[in-house]
């Protein structure tokens, strides 16, 4: 007869403090006529998928060592320079010890976390709202967080800035605002990360995805043209492969002074040794093939098309209820409601029985406070599922407010 | 004129902590000469390349969502439904809610760090020496280790794990001693998991490399067999793709109680999202193909020969300043010096001079106080080669005694 079973030491604590949005979508993903506009998903019809099979293939025959063996920890060097010569310019000189490549944007987030914060003791300037994946990432280490809210009058980045670990911002078509950061800001947040020393997070998933006007400079361009030489600057910027191939490699890359590779690299030793050599080769194949640079204009008439289609279909079905601003690239339209008894929470419940979903805005509020807005993803649906789902979002907004009246 | 550059914040304390040992191993694999008995790497010639190229580009091109969108947090449903049939046994039941996919053996470890340790609150029961990887992996949380010295005479496993939040074990061919843990201890180990409630981690990366005997029953069959039903005991098993097909696709898989799999998805999410697509279908079409069971008599084969030719020379050259055991399996033997004044430590300064690398006792002992022994790998050389580092070895042995003399 064993012993009686005792009872099991707890999980940490983090976990309870965990939302559970996602598993609410996962578990409405197993409704195939749920129309999803609340993820950040690509549309997979846009993917050179023949071209991807052959390069993989070639990558594996090619290069066996370096696609099935232990790779460096801070990534193929091969790749490493592509993506330092991709980024320079005429005032911004990289080098292979300003890259790191990381296993996804998402894990770009997780080692900036790992080798900058202090667990209970650190404090984060957060652009607000704040990317959910950023929270998620840095929730275990149990940061203070200080809202920087970009698009107030009164808004100084220095004394936003001070005494702050770091600062994180998405200057190109913010996660979840769609904010396009203004010239003037970039600049005077660079000017603050030099004077106050805080390190300055640019992440830049979207930065491919202008559907008007000229891209902006990067906070790392504007940083970098401060001095001469191979950058030491206080940006950390980071990029992925998700937006401008695919998601599914989890590749991702961060830039920044070689002081901070290498305490990056250092963190990636004890997360995951080093990311995977075949999707890095594919990478680094699909950059020297311009693949990136030869979807990118199906990618953007695709998408530029169906924020049209959302913004139309919210203009005529959920201008009563909601505003938002027409975002000029990205991913999302974010919408406050004018009812301020329009909860966002109450609302994804209701969302869910009507058969759409979107992203509420307490999950990208470090309090979880915010219940007032939502992110609406347009790049995953054709246009005339967008404006289906938007018709069902304006019934499942009718039926919140009817149970609050 | 901008103003002065701030000094900017530090980095979390531990990275002051961390050794330093795998950067002297990279700046060494610059010198082309240099015959590496310090890792734990395989044989890139045991791979099957060509059928793993033909492979990658199957998977790409027959699922193309699976392999190159966003997936699963957990993982692909099928990778995670094979493994459960793997590993289950008529006395073991297993289903997909008992499996996560992780991105490397390496993730695995972090991943349960990041559920089970408070920062700075925590004790891990470890058995003694301990993989180094382990140790980096759970740095940053500053755990308190209790080491287990499992071949003590008066070892108590409850002792041991009582009031420890989990255990960790590698009961095959540990990591970096080479020992094979055997049945009596293994049961002992798990009765202990199960009368004090502790989490039992079996890490096990070497359980296919049996050069002689039948495998023993894992901590996971023992635990399993407890109690009928879809397993919910004490043990979190690990496993790896790395050993027995890759270690390129950094695919790796832990199978534990459904609560233990929910809080490592959540864990999961906010550390890379999902593990690569590509990597995982890859290794479901591998498994499917029985790809790792047709080229594991070669493996064992090589490695065979490998370890004879190491303990060979060993005895031949290295007899009278060191002792050691024959391991039965793995990819190590670990090797004690008989005169207290040869610090490993020193030594290693001197084998690298003399074109030769070992792993140094001190990077497997959580306090780095052990500077008695060296970890020896020998699947990574053929057996002149090894038979050569050996040589080289001695050298530098009679150099690090000289010294101190």
């Amino acid at each position: 007869m064993p012993a009686p079973e005792a009872s099991r030491p707890g999980f940490a604590r983090w976990l309870s403090q965990s939302n559970d949005v996602t598993s609410v979508f996962l578990a409405a993903g197993q409704n195939p006529d749920l129309i999803n506009l609340a993820g950040g998903l690509p549309e997979p019809a846009l993917w050179p998928v023949d071209e991807l099979a052959e390069l993989a293939a070639e990558a594996v025959r090619n290069h066996p060592v370096e696609t099935l063996a232990y790779g460096p920890i801070p990534g193929l060097p091969a790749l490493r320079d592509l993506i330092a010569a991709r980024f320079s310019t005429p005032t911004l000189r990289l080098g292979r010890e300003n890259v790191l490549i990381a296993t996804s944007g998402m894990q770009a987030l997780e080692l900036v976390g790992k080798v900058l914060l202090e667990p209970g003791a650190t404090t984060i300037a957060a652009q607000s709202p704040a990317y959910l994946g950023a929270l998620d990432a840095w929730r275990p280490r149990d940061p203070e967080y200080r809202p920087m809210r970009l698009e107030d009058a009164g808004f100084d980045p220095v004394t936003a800035l001070a005494g702050a670990q770091f600062a994180y911002t998405v200057p190109n078509f913010s996660n979840p605002s769609g904010r396009l950061v203004p010239l003037a800001q970039r600049q005077a947040l660079v000017d603050a990360a030099h004077e106050t020393g805080t390190w300055l997070i640019e992440d830049d998933p979207y930065g491919v995805l202008y559907y008007e006007g000229a891209p902006l400079p990067r906070l790392l361009d504007l940083s970098g043209a401060r001095k001469p030489g191979t950058y030491d600057g206080p940006v950390v910027y980071m990029g992925t492969l998700s937006k401008e191939l695919t998601p599914g490699l989890r590749i991702g890359w961060i830039i920044a002074a070689p002081e901070m590779i290498a305490a990056l690299a250092a963190a990636k030793q004890g997360s995951d040794m080093c990311s995977s050599g075949l999707g890095q080769m594919i990478a680094l194949r699909a950059f020297e093939r311009d693949i990136p640079g030869r979807i990118l204009p199906d990618i953007l008439a695709t998408y530029r098309a169906r924020r049209d289609a959302l913004c139309a279909a919210m203009h005529e079905h959920l201008g009563e209820y909601l505003d938002w601003q027409h975002p000029s690239g990205g991913m999302f339209v974010w919408a406050r409601a004018r009812d301020p008894r329009l909860d966002t929470d109450r609302l994804l419940a209701h969302a869910l029985a009507h058969g759409v979903c979107i992203s509420p805005s307490s999950v990208f509020d470090p309090e979880g406070l915010d219940r007032g807005a939502m992110r609406i993803n347009f790049t995953l649906n054709a246009p005339e599922r967008l404006a289906e789902g938007v018709r069902r979002l304006a019934s499942a907004i009718q039926a919140t407010l009817a149970e609050r009246s």
